[in-house]
């Protein structure tokens, strides 16, 4: 394996990530959107609008041709926005070869399509899913490369991709486990922005802690259904992708799907609070997403509705919440169906 | 069924569950401990010492006199410390009858016994475990008396009664769920609190939000693992009564487990924790108790271990994460024996 690893895109998490890359002794060969940031990064050594204040390591070399940062590297990670995912895709088929490890670290679905990342990849590479591999968890970039302990999962169906990705990040500040069930992964992390948009919310009501921790909990509790019904092993939910970045999402007032839950709380229109972030919240959109996705498949997500319905319907966001409260009596426990079992635990 | 309910021990959380069960329009019976407390709740409405501030419904009255609120009452609400738990069963033996249902929110074990709540209850009532239902979950009393919404879990292996706990205290902003797995829910709110003492060891460290979430999420691996092997469903963890309750503990800074283990990460001695606080920080008694229950059946518990070296072997909270973060390569999911599987989904 050669020590040369491509890391696609240059924002906050892939410079973070090409940093424990060069923790580990590799050469990180850094693709960057524009040529003076390559510059920026070659010669000062920092990457001042994503990751302010840091220095980098000398061994990420930067580039703005992506063939010049993928052409003998032994890995090529990719960290592009989910809606730059299929472009970036479609670029890398023309440079990359068939035994390069292909791992990807972004959250979110193709918005037209609801496809996950893995598979808007695997089809513009050409190859089978289970060739990507997806890293996933609870990692404040800002944290990861000042070494903060951090833990991520890495999952594919092809456990020695998987094996060979954790082999590759993991050291003394960066713990890496290993998942087999990829599609969890990538929906846990994808989905739970809604949640954190609901946990938002109610804190803007001013409804506490209970409040909170249930949305977080029964919010866990839908996400797993639709994985369930699209593959998933239910633990996964209650892993690092899942639950463990949840808790960073949701109860840090950082979070742009908290702030905008908590504003729309407020009493804040939908619009008024996209204008006031002046920016992207991946958490309305994925509500939009999740909202299909579950009357695709049949699928009862109560949270995800009523988010819907005040995202998107102009329902007051006290009155979602008391539908919450009010709906019949349940059980806490969805039922595995023994495929699902068979599948993850039958080994 | 009558309307009258007894509630045994007028604490902040008893009286919460009263204030509940009075807001249902039910007659509740408050057990206090002194005839001071029991005048004062009939008098004036107010229990100042655990719920200060708040006026109760004048449908709760209190008796100092177990007998005389037990009497006629069609169900027992039990929220004694654990470590009176099996004093206030002995006496209520002498006081109740058979067609009483029997409800406990109780978090811990019996500490030289390492037996569970129900179990204790059980064996003094000398019933079958099944008529015990447990209620646990996310809910700060204060918040609960207040009306925030709030959800919470009641489970025994006894269907019929999990559903009359439900019907008994679910209201507008006091949503029940159901759950058979009565292991899971108590072992679960007993072992959160370790969870909460180590998160607030890596925030006394200065360790940031990936470490948090990393020993949340690690930390119900685990206690799910012991679950499993205790007879739980793994799920039962990832419910109400595991990662909500967890969430609310340990992120709190109002929780003394959260503060005592900051004040441990800080370079504080156990000794000095305990002097500073005043109080019995429920977590440091439970991590001795999984120490001694992983050491019994064999389960890996590694962050309940390096909290038990740290809080009685005076290992330094920086090695013990050093520790946890220098473990072999893992993968994130625990098998799931097929024996669990049945017992909990084959339905």
């Amino acid at each position: 394996m050669s020590d040369k690893i491509a890391v696609l895109v240059a924002g906050s998490w892939g410079t973070a990530l090409a940093s424990v890359l060069a923790s580990n002794q590799l050469d990180v060969a850094l693709w960057t959107r524009t040529e003076e940031q390559a510059k920026e990064i070659n010669e000062r050594h920092t990457n001042e609008r994503y990751l302010p204040g840091v220095e980098l390591s000398p061994r990420i070399r930067a580039t703005s041709v992506m063939e010049e940062a993928v052409s003998g590297s032994s890995a090529v990670i990719i960290v592009a926005p989910s809606s730059a995912m299929r472009a970036v895709s479609k670029q890398l088929k023309r440079c990359w070869n068939e035994r390069m490890l292909v791992v990807h670290a972004t959250k979110g679905f193709e918005l037209e399509s609801l496809k996950r990342m893995s598979t808007v990849i695997s089809e513009e590479l050409g190859c089978d899913e289970g060739r990507v591999v997806v890293l996933s968890g609870p990692s404040h970039a800002e944290e990861v490369v000042r070494r903060c302990p951090t833990t991520v999962v890495v999952a594919s169906s092809d456990e020695q991709a998987a094996a060979a990705a954790q082999d590759l990040f993991m050291n003394a500040y960066f713990r890496v486990y290993t998942n087999r069930d990829m599609v969890g992964v990538e929906l846990a992390g994808a989905l739970k922005n809604i949640i954190a948009l609901g946990a938002g919310m109610s804190d803007g009501l001013g409804f506490g802690d209970n409040a909170k921790a249930a949305l977080l909990t029964r919010g866990l509790a839908e996400i797993s259904r639709i994985g369930i019904e699209l593959g998933a092993n239910p633990l996964t939910f209650a892993g690092l992708a899942g639950i463990g970045d949840l808790v960073v999402t949701a109860t840090s007032q950082h979070s742009r799907n908290w702030r905008a839950g908590s504003l729309l709380g407020q009493g804040k229109k939908v619009d008024e609070v996209l204008e006031s972030m002046g920016m992207v919240v991946e958490g309305i959109r994925t509500t939009k997403a999740a909202y299909a996705i579950s009357e695709k498949y049949g699928v009862q997500m109560p949270i995800a509705d009523q988010l819907y319905h005040v995202l998107f319907k102009d329902r007051a966001p006290r009155s979602a919440v008391e539908a919450l409260m009010g709906r019949d009596p349940k059980t806490e426990m969805e039922m595995m169906p023994l495929q699902t079992w068979k599948q993850w635990h039958n080994t």
